[in-house]
């Protein structure tokens, strides 16, 4: 990188060879997941009616790194490895000492970071015969994702969008089907748990905790079919640590460490993704000084409010209980923006690592998170979604707190998606109609 | 490139240093325009009251070479150069000898080439003290461009949407707000000849030839303000030319040259950019083999189906006359959803050098496209703009062509936007509502 360049790419025998396995590095193993009904550790054959076994061995493994399959090394081709941007404009317009850096996630076809454990899953899936996915979407960005997989893999896609969402957002179901994949919105008659929300609530505007029930119902009545999750799950992080590990590439290309890393959390896919790899050198290379932040919605605030208790995944408490900060399973976060932030949960690796002291959280809320997205747009040209404007939010933060304490910092932060389908929230926070404290 | 590598990407450093003129380059000069009222040719004092005597130099240059600014190749660095692809997954999905590459416009933050342009005009205006730019836009393209574009040059901008797209297309009007444009329906109440039309007609759609009308009567009528064209003007064309310099530096390093090389064409400045480094090896390096072809709409078929004659650039016959292939100023184009192909006449420049038998040109309907968009779409991840679409389905055509000869065949097209905008038109294609032969 020389002094004047805006970007960092790598070339394609750059993209990573490995995912990276936080889990042997933790400096207390992670607590494992219960079964719903025997409340005893599960095991493999608990979950195989729904996961094939390649996952199923990722999702405990101990081994630090995983070998991506070459098929899978070629499709992340298409958009891999992503770029690294130095901020400078933004830097320009705060007038701070600080350096701000951002990968650059929503370059993917899908436009975020999802279709990185998309593609993986799908090829694990495939290699063990399986035909078709079923998984469930509520905004659109995972759907869309796994819908763009199975076609590059060959699989048939079956997608479970929230209704409200598939009635508001229709483009991210067409995209979807542009893909290939069937959609359907859910409560759907296609499924005893739809069926039965139906028969009372005809009108019902479903919910992300119905649509998992749906998707899992259909896997497991399937012999040629499995279910896909999009986040939480310990393998999901482990294939997103691509995005973490070319980072540090390019961060050693152009000469920085960071000393304030930030991933937005919703789930934990993005976060883990971006920091896992970061996380290692805190425990293995000394590197006692970074701080590693977790951003999160004021309104969905699990790892800021929430308890550290084992909960379930699900509104209908049907799947394994995972020890996570939680604000409940049946708690309903107010419909903000960020709809891929509004998750009662969090990843068991990212709520560990807290617990740990190895991160931190902030907590946000919407209207200071748009602005600070508009303000971003106006320098660097990319209009982020809006659960990434939380991460946008927190590095201006960070680079404002650089520039009163006169301290030169080196920020980095992942944008994780593009904010093309999400432009209604942007006319309701222009037009002064959006709710800012939510 | 190896042999496995899926796409070509350049340095920083690679950026063009400048645009390249084909104008003295052409065996046979081009006709200048000529005076609505005198039919007389026009001079530079004629049009200085809408553009900056920079950009009026362009237009009339014989320089072959012109710099491009550092401010404007900065800003350039934020998406270019922009990646070439080969199509491998389209190669075997087609079962062709043929070798597809595709240049990749759409990762500009705007989703298009248009930006391209937008950032020199945004520029060159600057620099003679214009602090405002007035331009109409129809589906939304320019003007997302130009706002971006302005924003970052830190001008004002005005933006003039067809009343029709303002209504339909919500999501473009809020992304050039997000870049801080000034954005009204046409016809509107601020100018003349947009008040003329909602006297008689307060229900008014709107026509891209009104909105051209307010916008240049915007910028005439204010001392800080001038007009922006974004396509058919030979500084558009000579400013997208970047696109085919890059385009042959990555093709000479994938170790290949183009037999047939593909642009669409509606206006012609996505065309030109691709084309015109090209042709300037068919005039000057004996590339006599190569085939570069404009790819239009059936329904606004202007090269295939026009008379080239001297024409206005607007419905209400107020611009310049050139000379071009057109359909005549009043026609009006069914309404197909590639929106932006939907214009009259050509670009003098292209209707020049197919004049003068250096490239050919293809009309196709846009049921054709779309399938063939579709079938992109789930080989290479990405969609297509329907303008874009045109274009892939032309490559795609000569690539089931090169398989029927048993002949290898290197094809290039540029992929010149993305359809997240447009996925309304997917749906149509989808739900079998669209009328697949306009």
């Amino acid at each position: 990188m020389t002094t004047t360049d805006t970007k960092i790419t790598l070339s394609e025998s750059d993209i990573p060879t490995h995912f990276y396995n936080i889990a042997p590095d933790l400096p207390t193993p992670l607590e494992p997941p219960l079964h719903p009904g025997t409340k005893q550790p599960i095991g493999p054959e608990d979950l195989a009616p729904i996961f094939p076994m390649e996952l199923i061995k990722q999702e405990v493994s101990q081994e630090p790194f995983i070998e991506i399959p070459d098929e899978v090394r070629d499709i992340y081709r298409l958009y891999r490895p992503s770029p690294l941007y130095r901020a400078r404009a933004l830097e320009e317009a705060l007038d701070t000492p600080a350096h701000i850096y951002y990968k650059s996630e929503h370059v993917s076809p899908v436009g975020s970071h999802k279709l990185n454990t998309a593609l993986m899953q799908a090829w694990a899936n495939k290699q063990e015969g399986v035909k078709r996915l079923a998984t469930e979407t509520g905004a659109g960005q995972w759907g869309s994702a796994l819908a763009c997989a199975c076609q590059l893999m060959g699989l048939e896609c079956m997608v479970y969008m929230v209704r409200i969402s598939y009635d508001q957002k229709p483009y991210r179901k067409v995209m979807m089907k542009t893909y290939g994949a069937d959609v359907v919105a859910s409560p759907s008659n296609l499924t005893n748990a739809g069926r039965a929300i139906l028969e009372k609530h005809p009108d019902s505007p479903g919910s992300l905790g119905l649509a998992i029930s749906e998707a899992v119902e259909d896997a497991a009545g399937r012999d040629d079919t499995k279910y896909s999750l999009g986040s939480v799950l310990n393998h999901v992080l482990l294939h997103q640590t691509i995005i973490g590990q070319e980072a540090k590439k390019q961060m050693e290309i152009a000469g920085e460490y960071p000393d304030v890393l930030i991933g937005c959390h919703g789930g934990g896919s993005n976060f883990g993704g971006i920091a896992l790899p970061f996380v290692r050198d805190k425990i293995k290379d000394g590197k006692t000084d970074l701080r590693v932040i977790a951003v999160e919605p004021g309104a969905c605030a699990t790892l800021t409010q929430g308890k550290r208790e084992y909960d379930f995944g699900d509104v209908a408490a049907t799947t394994p209980l995972l020890m996570m900060h939680t604000l409940g399973h049946e708690f309903i976060p107010p419909p903000v923006h960020a709809g891929g932030l509004r998750y009662h949960g969090s990843a068991p690796i990212v709520s560990h690592l807290l617990n740990e002291g190895l991160i931190e959280a902030e907590a946000y809320f919407q209207g200071e998170t748009f602005k600070s997205a508009i303000e971003f747009a106006r320098c660097e040209g990319t209009i982020p979604a809006p659960e990434t404007s939380h991460a946008v939010h927190s590095a201006m933060v960070h680079a404002r707190k650089a520039k009163e304490e006169g301290k030169p910092t080196v920020i980095l932060f992942n944008l994780s998606g593009h904010g093309h389908f999400d432009l209604a929230s942007y006319q309701a926070y222009l037009d002064g109609t959006m709710d800012l404290n939510a």
